[in-house]
């Protein structure tokens, strides 16, 4: 035990406990883990819910390929390997955040269940939201806002989702989105709702 | 540009900035780095020092060991390449959690100037405060809570640093912590100081 000399306080062994920053923060730290085809519309519902959410002062960060791929994952490109290394990592630093107190919201495609269920069981229960970003393969190609369906299609990208490499659709996701019928504010409205229903708003 | 369907708030187009986080919390975002040998004090100043931030109401995050090299860092070891890229990782997600607008206090012995450097180069100048937690190879094996030190000493642990292994000590850290003079909880009030006088606790 140490005392802090100007005011007496003292200060306990151990480290600030996950609730203290919790009750600082007035929320609870959770991961909102977005699944979906490429152009499902995971990150613009993403920085819209972030949006939201600070609009509330609540506290969120998100974590995708722009921050991601460049920084903590630059050793990593797509072979098997390293996708499954690349989605631990996030889930590792997901858990982090969570751990925080913060809520984490992240758009990776993350197309292999197995990946995303060990990122689940890595995390305990209620850490984790699973939200499924749902759109047609069809409905994706036609958006292809960054041209990748159409390199894929002309067989200059290799191994991509939906195309030439598999995506497993959630099983039992704790929040199904469809793009083709919901827009991007209408989504993250819904998965604010979601949030505050289950408690994640309040510590 | 999308509409909120309830209350009419337009909803920008492009992330929250990190200005907005950060004003939201009321404090900058920041990596403070501790390094020095083992035993040094790093982890305990850590402590202290989060619970005092607390205390401020400030929102700060502590990465080390515990939560690091059974996580994220679990699939590396003690190579010399697996201890650049455990500082590598370490360095990228302080920054992450920095530019969330969160205090992140990290406490690894760093032992290689390189790689210390390298994450000070991959920040923003002002968002890298190197902390030198200094203290004698002497006085560190006498303390030696762990029995780390007579294990090296007995030839059971390979490149321990400070004995097989050498600590190359901050040529121009921004603070320098001497922890064979200094108990926990001044270091701690201390750099809780220096953050206070950079402007670090403000928005």
């Amino acid at each position: 035990m140490a005392q802090q000399k100007a005011t007496n306080i003292t200060w306990h062994e151990g480290s600030v406990t996950r609730e203290e920053r919790e009750r600082l923060l007035g929320q609870k730290g959770v991961t909102l883990w977005m699944t979906g085809l490429s152009a499902s519309g995971k990150s613009t519902i993403a920085v819209v819910l972030e949006q939201m959410l600070l609009h509330r002062k609540k506290h969120a960060y998100r974590l995708d390929g722009d921050n991601i791929r460049h920084g903590l994952n630059k050793n990593l490109g797509f072979s098997a390997e390293d996708r499954a290394e690349n989605i631990r990592r996030v889930g590792e630093v997901a858990k982090l955040f969570t751990d925080a107190g913060v809520i984490a919201i992240t758009s990776f495609i993350s197309p292999y269940k197995k990946d995303r269920d060990a990122v689940r069981a890595n995390l305990k229960p209620g850490e984790f939201i699973e939200v499924y970003v749902k759109v047609s393969l069809e409905a994706a190609e036609k958006r292809d806002p960054k041209g990748l369906y159409k390199k894929a299609r002309a067989g200059q990208l290799n191994g991509f989702t939906g195309i030439d490499d598999p995506y497993e659709a959630p099983e039992k996701p704790e929040v199904v989105i469809d793009t083709e019928t919901m827009k991007p504010e209408v989504a993250a409205e819904r998965l604010l709702r979601h949030l505050e229903e289950c408690g994640y708003l309040a510590a």
